[in-house]
């Protein structure tokens, strides 16, 4: 058979040498040297989609690494599909360089995806390069599965319901607070790793993939929490028809953030109304609990009880004294 | 059962006023209320996969008409799936746009959206909108079914084989030098109705979905040559390890290419060497050429012969007098 060669063009250099290993395990993407990839699905289930692509400036700093870019790319899209029970396949990227980029870019970059790739178990399967004008961008639509009609909604929460969330809240808020001023780690008393453990958990979010099965089993509502707590919350309330009552002690914290608050009351804040935690929030219904929460045990991160589903409209967190919390802004507005 | 109801913040009003209506018919997209979107495969099918991200300044203008941006997003992917045999299916789109739109804007831009999907037989499954800094940025990933392991590949040309192509050639830079300059008209010779079909090539190309089904019957090998006949028959002859061998005198011509072209003949350049045709470039085993001619007929538009693959490399497009047409740049470079 005639040998095969990617088109000896610039992008088509480019994707040959930087991206096509890394969809070398899906046959369905043709090494890269074909216009669209295949996805064979597993039969008897629904392909669950999420595009969601960041950009220098807003969803990441000019001076960022290339590999936490990559790794954060391809995160924000798989913690949506984590987050409705789904089992991450594969993914297409497009990517817009304002400039040529640089090998040293590249490399770091592809190392990055890998990693994430390999972490999260899912594989590049197509994409597209272009110049144009403006910031980086990354462009990642990730693609999940589940058992035919199992998704889970945002928006079937059910008053007497018990809301969980995974992980512990705002530690991104406070590497992002680092990222931007090392020195801000005096005020927030933190000691060195945990100025590490904040600034990875905003450059590298962590989908939190072994959650998934669990949510199909046992969750009546789920969405991740990428704009904070408070507001994402009031999403699924929103969207469920109800309310979601919960309290501020609840809230699980990393040791970083309890020092940080205890430094600072104002960064209760960063704890509900902060985005890039990329934690799942989630309903489970009264009489699963025990169960779900037997099943949790085997879990490598926290899974914690925050509140209650109550009949109504909205999300409120109580603090201490049972009043709630209120902010000027409750969490990422994009518009 | 409770109510449920769209976010109350900027995004969840813009997207249920513009574009929940667009997802209407695709119960997967749960009224884009959700995170995420599900698709539920036809058994015994491969999803085929697009992603190729359109931005102001590259692939349009910034005066473009917001229905013709919305329409040329979604036929620039649809013609890849198309290419593949692919039926379309559906879309995630991601907008991000440098200020708030406005009411007008979106309006026409839902519009060409809808007129779109309602052409190409595909539907809204889901999405994503921010503000970001830089040009206006709309990027689809497009989604469509073959049955499976028949995606039909541009490295799969056999000597032998004849090379095809839809439609006609150059329609779109014609189109795209009246875009810039309303009194080219006049050098290219143009008569009115002709101005306003090579504008409409440009800013609202037609996937050419009814040729898909022939595709998978009859097809070697195929690709859309949305950056011009030489460079993606080159693309097709070096994945396949082939060489293509075309004929001038045999590509098919608009009565208003034909005009401009003998007006003069430096438009042969955008009859090869333009981008934006989104036209088919596929190739048929000569046993089956007759049985596939026949079966064209049916189609509303043209399928023309015009080469033979052979051995070698490259492709190459003969002039009148038997020798290869050299351009400085042969299609749209990408970088």
């Amino acid at each position: 058979m005639a040998k095969r060669r990617a088109a000896a063009d610039g992008e088509g250099v480019l994707i040959a040498t930087y991206f096509a290993p890394l969809a070398a395990d899906a046959p369905g993407a043709f090494s890269l040297l074909d216009d669209c990839a295949a996805l064979t699905p597993t039969p008897g289930h629904d392909l669950i989609l999420k595009t969601d692509p960041i950009r220098e400036g807003v969803h990441f700093f000019s001076d960022a690494d290339a590999a936490d870019i990559a790794w954060k790319a391809l995160a924000v899209n798989v913690s949506d599909l984590v987050a409705k029970g789904a089992r991450p396949v594969g993914y297409v990227m497009a990517l817009s360089f304002p400039e040529e980029p640089s090998a040293r870019w590249l490399k770091k970059f592809a190392a990055g995806l890998k990693a994430a790739q390999t972490a999260f178990g899912l594989t590049l399967l197509g994409g597209d390069t272009d110049r144009a004008p403006g910031p980086l961008s990354v462009a990642i639509t990730a693609f999940g599965e589940v058992p035919a009609g199992k998704m889970v909604q945002r928006g079937t929460a059910r008053v007497g319901d018990r809301v969980f969330v995974s992980g512990t809240l705002g530690d991104a808020a406070l590497g992002l607070a680092l990222v931007k001023r090392p020195l801000a780690a005096i005020e927030m008393r933190l000691l060195s790793h945990q100025c590490d453990f904040v600034m990875d958990r905003y450059d590298r979010p962590t989908p939190r993939v072994a959650l998934a099965p669990l949510l199909l089993a046992h969750a009546s509502a789920s969405m991740d929490i990428s704009d904070g707590l408070l507001k994402d919350a009031g999403r699924m309330a929103d969207a469920s028809g109800v309310a979601l009552a919960m309290e501020f002690e609840r809230l699980p914290l990393s040791d970083a953030m309890t020092r940080a608050l205890a430094a600072n009351a104002e960064r209760m804040r960063d704890v509900v109304a902060h985005g890039d935690d990329y934690e799942v929030l989630f309903t489970v219904p009264e009489a699963g609990v025990a169960t779900f929460v037997s099943a949790a045990r085997a879990l490598p991160f926290r899974m914690t009880e925050i509140g209650v589903v109550k009949k109504g409209a909205g999300a409120v967190i109580a603090g201490a004294d049972g009043k709630p919390l209120v902010f000027d802004k409750s969490g990422y507005e994009h518009f």
